[in-house]
This record gives C-alpha cells, structure tokens and sequence, in this order.
C-alpha cells in the first residue's frame, strides 16, 4: 500500500467511483492479509456512481479482483444494472445482505469478514442473541459510542445460503437493544461490518475485529476486567 | 502481489505453462507468509502442458523457487521427463504424493502444508483416524460441501520418508469415509491439499487452513458450539 | 520499507524535518501492519523544526497520513503553530499527553499504541497501578536498564477523553517509582511509549510491545520463570 | 522480496560478498517481520571474503541496515579487520558467541533470533539444561536429524552480557549430548542459530522457530503426541 496516494481523511467519500473500485480491491489486499477473507469467502461493496452498489463477484479469490470486475447493483432490490465484461463471473450471494444494510441503516459500504475471531466471538454468545462488549477505549471507534458504553452486538444463527440470513437480519435490524450496532456475528461464519462510506466501513472492520480478538483473548483467560 | 495482473476467477485454468510457473512460485511466496512453508518444507506442483506436472524441488527455499527451476514429472509414474538446467537441483519427495492425488483424484494441483496448525489438528485425532470438522460456514469453501456436513478430514501417521506415505494414502483414498476429502493430514508433519486446477487448491488451502485453525481453536477453549 | 535508503543508527535524529515527516509516516505503516494501530486509533509525533512537535491529525486512517498532513504544535502548551492545508483536519486528540511527555521526560518522540497486547498486560495489574516485568533480555532495549532490573510499568485507568488522562500521567510521572519508564499503559486503552528521538522511540515501542507479549504469554500458562 | 533475483538452492554459497551483505540485509528484514528480530535486538553473520566475517553493528535496527554498515572480524579471536565507514557504528555484542561458533561448529553463518517463541521454549527446560523435542517432521530440517529423532535442544542461562555467555556456550558446545545441535537457547533471552552458510543458518533459523512454536503450543494443550 502506498502512503502517499491514499487519501487519509476518513470520512471523505471518494471522489470518483475509479476511485472507490481501486480502494475496494486495495482493502480487499489488506483484508486477506490480515486473514479476514480468505479461500473466497468474505467481501466488499461500496458506492457506484448514481446511487447504485458496486458489488464483488462471487467465487473468486477476494484478493485478487480487478477494478473492473465489480458488478452494480441496485440497493432497492438487489438486481443487477451493470455487470462486468467477463461472462464467468456472478455476483456476489452477499447481494440481499448488504442490500438490505444499505437500505435499512443507510450503511455506504459493507464488508463481509471471514475472519476466526469473528466465528470464535460468535460462540461466546452461547444460547443468547448478541456478545456484550465493554471495558475498551476502542468501542470509541464505532460512530456514536463512548469507552464507557455496553455494546451490544447481535448474532445470527448460520443458514445454508446467505440469502437465508435477510430474515434474521431484518429482525436484529429492527431490534432497539442493536441500534447503535455497525455489524452482525453470524455464527459459525463471520461478520457483516459497515459504514456510510467506505473509510467508515473500514474504520469499523478494523474496530470490531479488535473487540473481537479482545473479547476472545479476556474470555480464554477467564479474568474480570478489573479498574 | 499485484492485484490488477492476477487472474481472479476461481477455476479457470491458467491460460499458458510459464503463467502456472508464475503462479506457483507466487503462491509459494504468499504460503511463506503465511507461514504454511518453510525451512525449505512444503511444497506445491500445478499442470505442465501435455499432461505432466510441474513440481518444486526439493531441499531449497520454497518462498524463492525461480519459474525456471521446476521438474516436469508424468504423473503416472512420476518420472521426470524435463529437469531444470541447474544440475544441483532434485525433485521434491513429494513426487509420488503428489502422483498419487492427481490419478485417483483427478487433482491437477497439489499442496504440501507445514504449517503448526495442521499438526495441531492431527493432534486432535488422538487414536482416531480422522478429525471431523463442523459448524464452519468455510466448509462451503470445500468442492462439494454445505455448511451442514460434518466433514472427516482423514489424519495418517507420519513416516521416515514421504514416499513411505503413499501406502496409508491409497488406503484412505480407497475409504469411502473420505470421499469427499480434497486433503490428508499428516501426523506431526502437516497436510496435502488438493482441488481441480491451482486456483482450487489456493481455494483449498486456505480454507483448510482456516478449519485447522477453528478446531484447534475450539478444543483449546473446550467450548461446545452452540446455536 | 527499502532496507538501503533507511537510515540504521539508532539514536541518530533526522536530519531534516522533512526526513522525519517521512519517518514518522513510514513507521504508522509499519505499526499498523503490526496491530498496534488500528481503526483510525493510535498515533505518533515527533520533532518539527524550530522546536515544535509533529503531531498527526485525529479520526484519519494512521498508516495512511500523508507527510503533508502533521500538524505543528508547541510543547509547552500544546497549541497549534501550523495546521496542514487540508482544512477538515484537526490534531489529534493525544495532543496534551505527548506534550507532557515532551516537557516532563524529555522526549523528543511519543508513540500511541491500540495493541490488544497492552491491553492485555493492562489487565495483568489487576487492582495495582504497576506491572512488573523482569527475567527478559529485552529489558536491555529500554535506555538505562539492565536484563536484571524489574521493570515497573505504570498502568492509569482509562477515562472518557484523552486529554483528560493528563492528571492521572503527571502523578505518574512525578512518581520515583517510575522514573525509569518509557511508558505508561492506559488500562482497556493501549500505551504511551516514547524516546529521545524518533529511533528511540520507535525501539521502545517494540521492545515494551515484545514485553507485553511476553508478560501475558507467561502469565498464561502460569509457569514460573525458572533458572 | 522479489522471487526472480534470488538464488533458490539452498546450501549453495553466495558467490560474492557484495550478494551475502544483500542477502544478510534482506534475511534481516524478513526476521523483523516474522518478529524475530526487534528493538533493535538479534542480529546475524556471514562469510567475507578472505575467511573473515561479515558482522552486523551494535544498537541498531537491524531491519534498516544498509550493506555497507557491516563489520569484518576475524573469527579466530573476533578482532575487528574491517570497519564500515560511519564513525558511530560499533561491532555487535554477539561477536564473542558468533566467533564461538564459527570455530567450535564450522559455522559460516550464525543467527541471533530475539523471538518470543525461543524464550517461551527456554521456560519448558525448566530446572533441566535442555528442551527435548520429538514428533516433527520438521526435525527433517536439521542436517543429519530424521524425524524419528529425540533432539536435544541446550538451554543456557541468560548473563548480563553477551560475551559473558561464551563459558556456558562453550560447555555445550562440547557436551556430547548437543554434537547434533545447530542452535542454543539463551534462557529469557532467545536463541542462537547456525548453518555452514547463510542458506543453511536461514533454514535452520526457520526450522528452529517452528520446533519452539510447536513445542509451546503442545506444551500448553497439556497433550500428548499420539500415534
């Protein structure tokens, strides 16, 4: 990654939807070196030019997908209006989710995260519905929260298709205890992060998978967090 | 690694040889990363043209095998019908492994892990031949499987030699248990893991890494998956 | 990082302000390719001419901050004495804690650290306001220090806001318990890590973070330190 | 790294010294990465030319190391035959240990790795002067082991300084029970590592690490190695 081209002010859409395909692809790069997509699994999206979503195909190994491989889709309903030259390619099944995360939390950018820590944060749920996070300076990183709040993040049990989870989704999006939440646990399975745009969608990906990781490892020691 | 060079499609067979010698020696960097080679173990090998398979020698630094320096082998003996010009270099044990994977399961590329994870997995099979795997959305990522299978990656003991391993390994790919097996875990030693072309194997081989990781993962914490 | 171009003396300051814009950029890199900061968190400052401090900008991307995008603050009150052109950017909010870094201990560079390893070694203290860490050769990287010392490390309790950790960080700083650190953990928040100059602290910061590692890493297992 | 420009075959040496300096610098740089190297801690050797040693200078970061900093010392009594031209730089405190090995073991090439792994095996020994490590395939690694081998890994105590452990490497380096050893434990510390060139000493280096990991990751499950 190269410091001096990137734009640093998180926030900022991108000014160009070149731009946006770039920054896609180049956080795809991050994301599976740090391991939170991987053997296909996990994705992006983020906004086409005139209110349409850039969409990764699915299948394909995240890392390595071309500018001009994004398929648009319309959020309204998830169909496509602009597909890529390559006949092989299908977009990708995360389409209804993130379809549903833009319209329902006006959410710009969704990542989807493979990541183990998510999965493992996803078990120490056990019977309930969400992980409650507390006791990190981090939480600050997720818009509208202080270090002193109790968040709650929800999980969703796994489905045999991803298209099967809107249900769950629809429900936890509604649910008030998770309103302030940027991201669900699917058990089993991952994360679904996102933001009003994509610098936020990453701010929020690399904040959750921390409270993740923190979660797991103060779990494993079975220690209070004390002070 | 550039993401605008890199073929994205899943499946799609390279196009040229020199292309899978690329892609090979790139992999091997990326695997060295990750840590699943190293100290000149491991190892992988892809379709040569005509049929033979290209494979890495052996005793070096996998992570910096040059696109010249493969052996072509006829997999069905695996006996070399092209070497490369440096004369110091030999054909990796993993030869009659490798031969194995590719005539009864039709595998046009093949794996070899070191990484600790999949010994870790082996130790999880105890006095069993297998370990059993569940609950993982990234089985999804295996040719074949839903993420409702209980999937039996069969485990083998490890021997002084690779080519002594041939014997257990026709034996476990004759058992109707591990039909759907795209890998073998080698006791104390690691895993062989294979798909169709060398994009399947990548897909392969990062998803069963990611499965060795969760079940090592779950049997440390002795938590029950719930949900 | 291009090994050849890099100055290796540590203990060396840069020679021009511009060197150490590009310094302090490249080192945001290279934590963030660590996890030491992450999701907008942690930061660095360092030395501007004349005296000042650089300090980069709150609420951006950290390992992508552009050279142009530090802001110059006084040491002796923290007030900004040239801001970047980029009018959306504010300094960052570790602004009075470096400062009293600067003017109580001399230091010419402070890190911020997110790492989930200073948490986790936050969470070793337990009801103390120490962790004591001995037995460790890496003791010899803290300017001063012996592979014999025991190393007390202050931890403070997180607060609210950064500034706001000012009060507890001057009674720390005051105290002679401490006089031989070069950080302070902040409790469910991360660390504090300077030096003399930008080299210095950047080998602090690896040495305390490697301390980390090593303290919950023992603590862990539970096993005494032997020999 | 670029895969192309370098020389694959393991064992083979450097054809000039201009190529070991680069190669010394790069392997440094892949160390920092891994963790191995940090703080300014750890270093590494290599063959000059004329029978002398290439040897890394003392406080620096030793990823940054430009080829032209290097030492020449002659290891028949580490003096110092050749000196970079900058003025501030001074040999590494492991000349003594380096020189040791040279002698002792005909080492071309010695590596001093600082990585937690390596003090976390050194706590293994216990009261005992070694760590026993069995049941790897990697043992394969080490020239002359099999994987059937027992090997014994020495454990010395860690000293205030470097040269003052050139008593207790002496002893073992003419204990019987170690002739097959390729690497001592500093306890608190981390490790020494050789090979007949710089291609064996990396290999070992690798070799050495994963042994360390996976004896602490066995150790920590309690279990043990069936089969």
């Amino acid at each position: 990654m190269t410091i001096d081209e990137a734009p640093a002010v998180g926030g900022s859409p991108s000014r160009t939807e070149q731009e946006t395909r770039r920054l896609l692809t180049e956080l795809l790069g991050v994301f599976y070196t740090k391991g939170w997509v991987s053997g296909t699994g996990g994705g992006i999206c983020g906004p086409a030019d005139g209110g349409g979503l850039l969409l990764a195909p699915t299948g394909v190994h995240k890392e390595r997908i071309r500018t001009d491989e994004f398929f648009t889709v319309d959020p309204a309903d998830g169909h496509v209006v602009r597909r890529p030259d390559n006949p092989d390619l299908r977009p990708s099944e995360c389409n209804s989710i993130f379809c549903l995360a833009v319209r329902e939390r006006e959410a710009g950018s969704v990542v989807h995260s493979h990541a183990l820590s998510a999965v493992l944060a996803g078990d120490l749920a056990g019977a309930a519905d969400h992980v409650a996070i507390r006791d990190l300076e981090m939480l600050k990183g997720i818009r509208g929260l202080t270090n002193r709040d109790v968040h709650l993040v929800p999980v969703i049990r796994n489905t045999p298709r991803e298209a099967e989870l809107v249900e769950q989704l629809t429900a936890v999006l509604a649910d008030p205890r998770f309103a302030g939440a940027f991201a669900v646990v699917v058990a089993d399975h991952g994360a679904y992060i996102w933001g009003a745009d994509v610098w936020e969608a990453k701010r929020h990906t690399e904040v959750y998978h921390f409270l993740f990781e923190a979660a797991v490892a103060r779990r494993d020691r079975g220690e209070e967090r004390s002070r």
